[in-house]
């Protein structure tokens, strides 16, 4: 595809500085950006690049200082740099014509206008809703509803009765829905509690590849309007993770965790069961989280503390070794006084 | 589904404390329940709920006091409710009729009352015995066994020649027998070791989703019976899990490690390769185990400690700022000292 | 399979030390050993084994004392024990005759000479090259490039547009190309930035069951010749692995982190993103990166330190308790002495 740089500005709606007849083919990163390219610049450390970089073009934020490239200045750059994406390099998720065999049970509803990829298959008394896209090896247990425009990439595993909204990106190998690790009498005979419960999955909600959302038990685990799950994350039985959270990849959740909005968990942080987590708080990650947080708070660590404590106990940690010579000589010379 | 609760007391075999024709209509946690729900009370943490709760009857152990509300009496509640979920919510395996086609090679030996759904692959010399359910995209290897009544859900792969003994869960997602990690000169030229040995899972096992169990080399991994793995946990090659182990989600346990009976793994925790766990061992959540454990310890952190040292040393390490800030006075006065 | 001892000592180059006449019928590791078996021994730590072994046979390293048993001696036994596995366990990967479906759009490129599963999605316009394996469930999106000779085991996604090199090996349930976790205002609505880069997988490969390699935005995810990743790791977008690395599993490895040659990562550990790692770095399990590590260095702990530095942190840690006690004591000797 190739556009004039006006063209683009238009469409993004930002303010062109410089040539508007340049041709714009491709979208890139600004370090390897070339002719014909059009980049973007959000983190203002990166300003440097802006001098050096060879794109034709940039998406700038507002008040940057002059420089001599073409610019076209945005509210918010990364925003616009993802619309100009969408432009170029559209997707084209229809299956194939007719070839192939798909798996749809007796007494499933599927809407004419759900793309379904063979190999798919879909549990009686399952409901697709329209602009739903199914890829291959795709399973759809019993009694599951998929809302309108969602799309499941290939593997991905719904367990029965699981309700996904609108508009829901489920990646590769997914599964949602499997029973919770719930067992009587654990490390003696281990008897296995039915899971009756469900997942519900809000509207414009992301799933990460593999990651695993267990059913509650009894009740539902409910993962809220625009939240976004990363990759290999474990979200147990009954957990609540509140709208527009941001769960970062290999993160596990335990059991009846209820997360409030906005929460924004760090990489391989781990949080205990039945914790209560306040809206806008911040994880980092390996964080170790034994216990409620309130609202707006940042912890970090394993045990977690509070940010800027965990700053300075991490600081002090490394310098042990010498904290302990020094109470070693500390020792020696008081007991030098004492002797006196 | 409705019951009388007296007929729900004598399904259980307990003791009914009030009115026997009080109708039951679901099965609910304590805390969401309404009138016509049956719930229940393990925890003692949470004896007060049964004052507030709204359900119609609460299943609870034996020698509470007296409230006013319809009790069943049971030694264990939290069994008495599995038994109550898997009484009003049975679930429904069976694969549609004949619709759809599945993949069995010749050679393969599968029982007519096993439950094949469409999409599943069965190697040559397959054996799948009676009663198992193999969802679709089930990909079952040559010469895998599979014993009498195992689930496999959807998109589970067995590699070759693995042995699944009966009442198996398999959840979705999940890989037995992948190649080991195995390679000669590692960081060099990584020389691939062939990984020719099996896992072997004994009858009773559970394992969550998209849990990872590699083939040994040579010789076998070995799940025994009545193991419980939660989901996303990587199990290696050769390891031994001893029998109603419970291995929570997203544990590794690297190449070789022979855990005993009964032993309990928390979340995230990590175990080097060639350790020995004995009988009874409680490995804390995160925690990083080096060495070999004795039976009946309960160990936590990263390198790991006896579970009561490290709680001793964690409180310091919070402390360590303050600790400092001793030190660095203590210094000042002790040279105060000196120059008298 | 049985073979003389001697043709197997000629088949792998060794000298042969002993009976050449003898039986070899297995291979087994040196402590399940019986008769009739051959073994190795390649860690000293194990050469006491050579004596109590009930094997036939062993494969030994140059310079070992002489015993009275049958050896080869070969440069590197555990390569030795690679290459006689393949001989005594040959591997099938042949697809059954032509039993079952398999779903190929038109417009693909599926070489005559490779082995497609029934079950086996491919999208159009991808291309399949002479001997690659593709095993039941298998999702190959469009434009895919798979190279000669590799093999993706069940239940495996490849996203649009990847490329796979030569001889890789994708374990089940592997996702590539997957979409990065790039989001717009975080947090707060989350705006999802199209990812249009692809995944590059080079020549020799190996990954472990259900890892996740997300796609580069834009640009490439990029692995490299030779790289050995265990399972459940997570490879985020834009991220490079140089030659010959070793990841262990359920390591996470964030956004833009450049690793170089022969880097060695242990299990669980995790990197920030936009990291830089020199060549033959070694990073201990559990580790947390959070900075660029030179070439040649050895590090551990979360957050890292280097290696000998963290041994002595955490040999103080675990003494803390100690330590405050003997800070407590000095505080009130000195007091004591102040007041003189």
């Amino acid at each position: 595809m190739k556009k004039k740089l006006g063209e683009i500005a238009s469409f993004l709606g930002g303010e062109l500085v410089g040539d508007a007849q340049v041709m714009i083919e491709n979208i890139r990163g600004i370090d390897e950006a070339a002719e014909g390219d059009l980049t973007f610049i959000s983190n203002p450390k990166y300003l440097k690049s802006i001098e050096t970089t060879n794109a034709s073009a940039i998406l700038v934020p507002p008040g940057r200082t002059r420089v001599d490239k073409n610019l076209i200045i945005v509210d918010d750059p990364y925003v616009a740099f993802g619309k100009v994406l969408d432009l170029f390099y559209p997707e084209d998720h229809n299956p194939p014509e007719t070839r192939g065999d798909t798996f749809i049970e007796d007494g499933a509803i599927v809407s004419k206008d759900a793309k379904i990829f063979p190999g798919v298959y879909i549990g009686q008394g399952a409901h697709i809703e329209r602009g739903v896209i199914l890829y291959p090896g795709v399973a759809i247990g019993r009694h599951v509803f998929i809302g309108e425009d969602s799309i499941l990439y290939p593997n991905v595993t719904v367990y029965r009765r699981c309700i996904i909204g609108k508009r829901v990106i489920l990646h590769a190998g997914v599964v949602v829905g499997g029973d919770g690790f719930g067992f009587a009498r654990p490390g003696q005979d281990n008897v296995k509690i039915p899971q009756v419960g469900i997942v519900q999955i809000d509207d414009d909600v992301e799933v990460g590849a593999n990651t695993t959302i267990d059913r509650g038990n009894p009740g539902k685990t409910w993962i809220q309007r625009g939240v976004k799950i990363d990759n290999l994350v474990q979200v147990a039985h009954n957990v609540v993770i509140g709208e527009n959270s941001v769960i970062v990849s290999q993160v596990g959740i335990a059991g009846s965790c209820k997360l409030g909005k906005s929460v924004i968990i760090g990489g391989q942080a781990g949080l205990a069961g039945h914790i209560t987590i306040g809206d806008h708080v911040m994880i980092g990650a390996q964080s170790g989280v034994h216990d409620d947080i309130p609202a707006h708070q940042v912890v970090s660590g394993s045990p977690h503390l509070p940010h800027r404590q965990w700053l300075r106990v991490e600081a002090c940690v490394a310098q042990l070794p010498e904290m302990r010579k020094t109470v070693s000589s500390l020792l020696k010379r008081v007991a030098e006084l004492e002797k006196k």
